[in-house]
């Protein structure tokens, strides 16, 4: 059965940056069949229509750098100076685990779907459970296990990760809406060994490898001691350089470093809102895709930048970088969109399916409605969705042609049930994290 | 007949920050006459019952600086160079007219119920048509005509503000919700005897006085040239600095403007998402705040800040002086918070009034649901508003008593109509705004 959406404001995002003004689209199992404007259309028998209203019809948003189990922590410590030691990484160890990993990543899911994120780059434990979640709600995305230099919880062993992580990815390989990936955690979380070992895996099994890279001052500082280098000139010395390469937030960089992920074809995934809370800095986005480094947009977990939807990282790109820039004019609201869609899909490999909509490609599709307070009036779309817009005008989400959410509301799930799937497992992080909140008095 | 809004977690915003994990309060007439515990509750005879469902209850939000009657700019060359030449002065100058002036301002209105906003600072032209729309709608409202150098839509004569000015304050002051002020556009877009005058008009009434100050490189050029002094240094040596003036966006300051500003207690109205997306800079918050100067938060107009909600402003504020400070801690989300309530209320000297949830004050009250996607979990009311929450969460709001958004929408208008009133008078704003948007072919 086919499905038509009409009566939208399409932008394409594709390499001409096509519009229609008053257009509909006609999806034809999990790909677009065809594009036009209302002039020509014609109702088609058997067809499911969807009327957008007037709408804007975007791309699917691409989240490039995530940790969806994360939920648990959201609003917890904020504003806390030490906050990995005094939170995350207590409460990961005593009291992540299997079934909380698989609930909060359902969870997760809900608010990506519901804000427009159609594709995901997701790192953390317990990848299999993030799986089963994925599978089940329906998102594209790519799903790393963690390498990393400690015991985790989900492995007794030091960089247990590569064992589960290699089986992972053989287990995954083949799914239609997964890519499995390796995900060591960051270079000075890990080990020379180890961060060969996994670039050996994502050669082996052609598939991508991501890292938080250039992210903490004191990875630079341990670099720079170490090695005399940065994070980056450490990597490209052992061999990790590739294309293959996503690198989370590349907030600290030389001009050599830039040399170096120009040289490298190395993909990064920017993360102002997270970076900018944290009080780190600001990436050289300009430079980097000056220089033709592809740079995408993620929001990081719900830990660090709080809300998982795209758009809100829009708002934030614009302020931060024009201002960075000295210059209202840099980073029109177009540019802006295309890092979460079409540059999204090509930090990942993926923009001949995903990234923008033309006729072949998968239908990963958002309306955005236009009948909120916030959305009037329009002279320039783009510019609505950057300035104007907030995740609660996501109205319509299609997922490889499939419909997940409709009027605002999870198409085949219910919110509320998730949510207290999620309460009930969070028992005993609650617990703890009463405890360590009671502990800093904040 | 009594209002009682219980099964809501209360931040009170009060001098000693009292919470309530599991409250209620009960409204009489315009104010609020108890809060209490759920343990204590009881239901009163023939009094409506508002069941908060676990939502936070805060105090209204205070915008203090504002351009309501500027929506039909919302997203109109938002990347602009030289966009105030280009398209808001011709703009202006051509189309703006009472009607359209009226209509903007209820829309506008719309926004700022919808999202929480229960006090507005508002400066611009046709004031007269916005105190319509403001005894209309019911928000609690300053509102102060323009004075300017050159004519205007509402005036043929150079600083027609200045009369225009004083007999709105004599119509307008003494009404329940509105308090008349006079607005200087800028120091330099002024002369001396205007803003003396101006001055004089503010003294000689006791309203306030707003200007845009310390906002514009242009500004503060003219000023070093002709006077050698700062644009605060300035309008000290003529008299304007005291205690009535509130200055919007006061971005670039020296240390000597800050011991000025602090000395004759002038009172500013930051505005953080306008000032950073036209790539002007961020105003030395922390630094004034320590001076025990007075800051509260502005949206600015929809041409500038786009959006006319506080919650935005909340995350803005919070990521750019985390970074700028390069410190997370600094500015936890509870004092972000008393910016957009308590000390907005200060700033406008009506902290007696507004601004916190307390027996005796009025109730101006702001219901956030808890049960979106993005509301879960909250380990901390403060942080879940300014990190996680966006517009769309507000589903309640009290002014002065009377409850005008349930379920997230007005009680009394139609949203639709609102819209189509404005867009049926923007059809001459449309075409001409259409005119400038070739002639940039952006």
């Amino acid at each position: 059965m086919k499905t038509i959406i009409k009566n939208v404001k399409i932008i394409t995002m594709d390499s001409n940056m096509n519009e229609i003004e008053n257009g509909f689209i006609i999806i034809d199992g999990e790909k677009i069949n065809f594009i036009g404007s209302m002039d020509q259309y014609k109702p088609i028998q058997d067809s499911e229509i969807i009327d957008g209203n007037g709408g804007i019809l975007m791309p699917g948003m691409i989240n490039t750098h995530t940790h969806l189990s994360m939920i648990p922590f959201r609003s917890l410590g904020d504003d806390c100076k030490d906050r990995l030691r005094r939170y995350l990484f207590p409460l990961e160890n005593e009291c992540m685990n299997k079934q909380l990993a698989y609930y909060s990543a359902k969870y997760a899911i809900c608010e990506m779907l519901l804000s427009g994120v159609t594709t995901i780059m997701d790192m953390y434990y317990f990848e299999d459970e993030v799986a089963k979640a994925v599978e089940e709600m329906g998102i594209r995305a790519f799903l790393g296990e963690t390498v990393i230099n400690f015991p985790t919880c989900d492995s007794k062993e030091d960089f247990g990760g590569l064992e589960y992580g290699e089986k992972f990815i053989k287990k995954w390989k083949d799914h239609p809406l997964i890519t499995p990936f390796i995900a060591p955690h960051a270079p000075n979380t890990n080990n020379t060994d180890s961060l060969i070992k996994a670039n050996l895996i994502s050669k082996k099994y052609n598939v991508p490898i991501s890292i938080h890279l250039s992210e903490m001052d004191y990875e630079l500082k341990y670099f720079k001691e170490e090695y005399n280098k940065t994070p980056i000139e450490y990597l490209e010395s052992i061999g990790l350089l590739s294309d293959r390469l996503v690198a989370a937030h590349c907030i600290f960089l030389t001009d050599n470093d830039i040399n170096l992920l120009k040289k490298y074809n190395v993909k990064v995934s920017h993360c102002i809102g997270s970076n900018t809370k944290a009080a780190k800095g600001v990436a050289p986005v300009s430079k980097m895709l000056k220089n033709n480094i592809l740079v995408g947009l993620g929001t990081d977990g719900a830990s660090s930048g709080n809300t998982l939807d795209i758009i809100t990282q829009f708002k934030l790109f614009a302020n931060f970088h024009k201002l960075e820039n000295k210059d209202r004019s840099i980073f029109p609201a177009k540019d802006i969109i295309k890092l979460g869609t079409i540059i999204g899909a090509k930090v990942l490999n993926k923009e001949k399916e995903i990234g923008s909509i033309e006729i072949g490609k998968k239908a990963d599709l958002v309306i955005i409605e236009t009948k909120s307070v916030n959305m009037f009036p329009i002279f320039d779309p783009y510019s609505a969705i950057v300035y104007s817009a907030n995740s609660s005008n996501v109205d319509t989400v299609f997922v490889n042609g499939k419909c997940v959410v409709k009027n605002k509301k999870l198409l085949n799930f219910d919110l509320e049930t998730i949510r207290n799937d999620l309460k009930n497992n969070m028992k005993q992080f609650e617990e703890k994290a009463k405890e360590q909140l009671e502990k800093t008095n904040l």
